[in-house]
């Protein structure tokens, strides 16, 4: 019989899926160039040749049933050796193949994470704002997500509230740093007390809580800057990453899980990804897309652009006379509706084709998300148009 | 805290696997072309350069940001219009791109299906001898799978212990033709019944009986015949395909869920799956691979080989008194042991160097699969090691 689970869900469109297809929609009778389209956080930049180069030397040289014949279960040893070696070199870590489990992107990373090391009625704690797919990404485990408050001063951790929430139920944290939808990077201070926190009620509780560390934007921070590598901070640490926006491969679908060797049981964990995959059709990435990136690892794409787009948005929305938090990186930006319902200042943008997200699904409402991975002679025509709406609309500051 | 449930499977190896590794272990020792390794399903035959032509021309021309972007969560439109275009011109068929949704292999496509149209506690019935990964498969969606004893004469259905198994708890029944293990075609006869008594048992139970059809060796029959296409006999089929055997691809994860267009509510089944893919962590296939085999979809690798290694096994099986049913495809041969116990003659074959997986893990004990998707050269000096193991160890009938 058709699942009426499943069915039910059909209604629940993505608010960003439904202005990204508006924006596409509006592109076709005004030219997709003069709609300022913000919704959604595809790369912009190409993936560095290197890729490009490696994929085609491959198709060429290598015997095809060996490229493309089954990897292994837990991935191919020669891309797993290359990862963990990369992350050693960049991270001091002291990760072996065996703490390396290869995915369809953080998607994949995710579903194997939750699964190994929560059971069906746990909780798992993350933090607004955050990326809305991890509802159903949880809540389809089995599992129960619960999120903690903003702290809307600095969108680091709101700890007091959390604390409130972290009963015994919980036995997995979930973490987003460099953060989508804010851009803002948790400081080395707030993963400190984080760890401290997790390991005082672990033991208080009598049992593990996990740290799962969602990495996708690790790569892209700005004013030469580096995000603190969470899993130094705190043992029981998994990791999941995806290529997608650092080397800007969001259809190849590639990523990673990757143990902290400090973890409880971690070579134990990524073979329990071996074991929850066969439930759920995975069956490792693509072996070219693992041979590809398995070249590239210590690089990105050119990510200049979106520091560029940064520092042009948040200058210009200050004076505007915009709450925001200037983000680290990421090329997301989520500063304070100019009305309380940013669902209502959202709408209204439209008019002036300012496509921008409401913060709502993101657990914050009052708030809206730029994606600004988009050109920059568009940001800056975008801009134009943005101090237009603000004026009319609100009436609000002269451009000084 | 880690997953009782996930741990507790790490015990329980797959044979194949198991087997696989000591061939290869044994190659080390002895030389790999020494190992008459009949163990895994990987493809022997290259795909065809059309493909690897294809994906080059596409590195080289496209845009890497189209190429490698997002695709669209139920699939790229396009290739899902050639999929279904292939599927109408080859079998008749009504499909439109609505009915098609793009997945990492067959494992991918069961996945969908099986939560699509079963619910946790739900029944899913399957025949023996049936391909050892759908206990996983099914078993962890919370559905439950049920094996129908086989029909050993023909390892056609047997309707008599299917009807005793066919329960109102049943709401899928899943079927694999040509069939891994016994590379057996259900014939146009066996369809045609089992369609009816699924009609008549659903209008009995007051509700829909889907049948999902695994079909990853559709393309690989023998003496030019055709399997016949499942969906034409059914109205409620599912399809789940895979590229990994007709186009020697297993390694870079695609396929496709084909829902009948006649199949109730098809276009909501086929939403349904964008959705279920959030909880499972899917998010499609790889772009590059998905363009890739678009271009292929009425090609398959040369697989000719497999007709010939299947005439060489059978007819030496014959000769030494094997009782054996003909494969009409695949690339595998279910033969019966010549001792009760097919573990302990798969056992005393290692001797020779004979790797064989006793048929207990696929429901059926007492026979044996050979996967012969091997160099033919290296299938006739392994039947004169098989000759001589039958003469040695069950002294049965001389060479002719």
């Amino acid at each position: 019989m058709i699942s009426e689970q499943y069915k039910s869900m059909l209604g629940g469109k993505s608010v960003i899926r439904e202005l990204s297809e508006f924006a596409a929609a509006r592109g076709k009778e005004i030219g997709y160039e003069n709609v300022f389209d913000y919704s959604l956080g595809n790369p912009s930049v190409p993936v560095p040749h290197t890729f490009t180069d490696t994929l085609i030397k491959l198709l060429k040289e290598k015997d095809p049933m060996e490229l493309h014949g089954y990897s292994p279960s837990l991935g191919i040893a020669s891309v797993k050796e290359k990862i963990a070696d990369s992350l050693n070199r960049r991270f001091s870590m002291n990760y072996k193949p065996e703490h390396i489990f290869p995915t369809s992107g953080a998607a994949a990373a995710l579903a194997h994470a939750f699964r190994a090391v929560t059971a069906p009625g746990d909780e798992i704690l993350t933090f607004a704002p955050f990326f809305p797919e991890y509802h159903p990404y949880v809540d389809l485990t089995g599992a129960k997500l619960k999120v903690v408050p903003a702290d809307t001063n600095n969108f680091q951790i709101n700890f007091a509230a959390m604390e409130e929430l972290l009963t015994s139920k919980v036995t997995a944290v979930l973490i987003n740093t460099p953060n989508n939808p804010t851009g803002v990077v948790y400081s080395e201070e707030t993963l400190k007390k984080l760890a401290c926190v997790l390991t005082e009620k672990a033991e208080q509780f009598g049992h593990d809580i996990f740290l799962i560390s969602d990495e996708p934007y690790r790569e892209i921070v700005f004013e030469e800057k580096k995000a603190p590598y969470v899993s130094q901070y705190y043992p029981n640490t998994i990791v999941c990453y995806s290529f997608s926006k650092s080397l800007s491969l969001p259809g190849e679908r590639i990523g990673y899980v990757a143990v902290n060797p400090e973890c409880r049981e971690a070579e134990t964990i990524v073979q329990m990804c071996g074991q929850i995959s066969r439930g759920i059709g995975h069956n490792c990435p693509s072996s070219l897309i693992q041979l590809g990136v398995a070249e590239v690892l210590d690089e990105t794409s050119d990510l200049q652009v979106y520091e560029v787009n940064r520092n042009l948005i948040y200058d210009c929305l200050i004076r505007l006379g915009f709450t925001c938090v200037k983000p680290d990186g990421t090329f997301y930006i989520f500063p304070k509706a100019l009305e309380e319902d940013a669902k209502e200042f959202c709408k209204k943008a439209l008019d002036y084709d300012l496509i921008l997200v409401p913060g709502d699904s993101f657990g914050c409402p009052g708030y809206f998300r730029m994606a600004y991975c988009i050109e920059t002679e568009k940001v800056m025509r975008s801009l134009i148009m943005l101090e237009k709406f603000v004026k009319e609309v609100y009436g609000v500051k002269e451009s000084v």
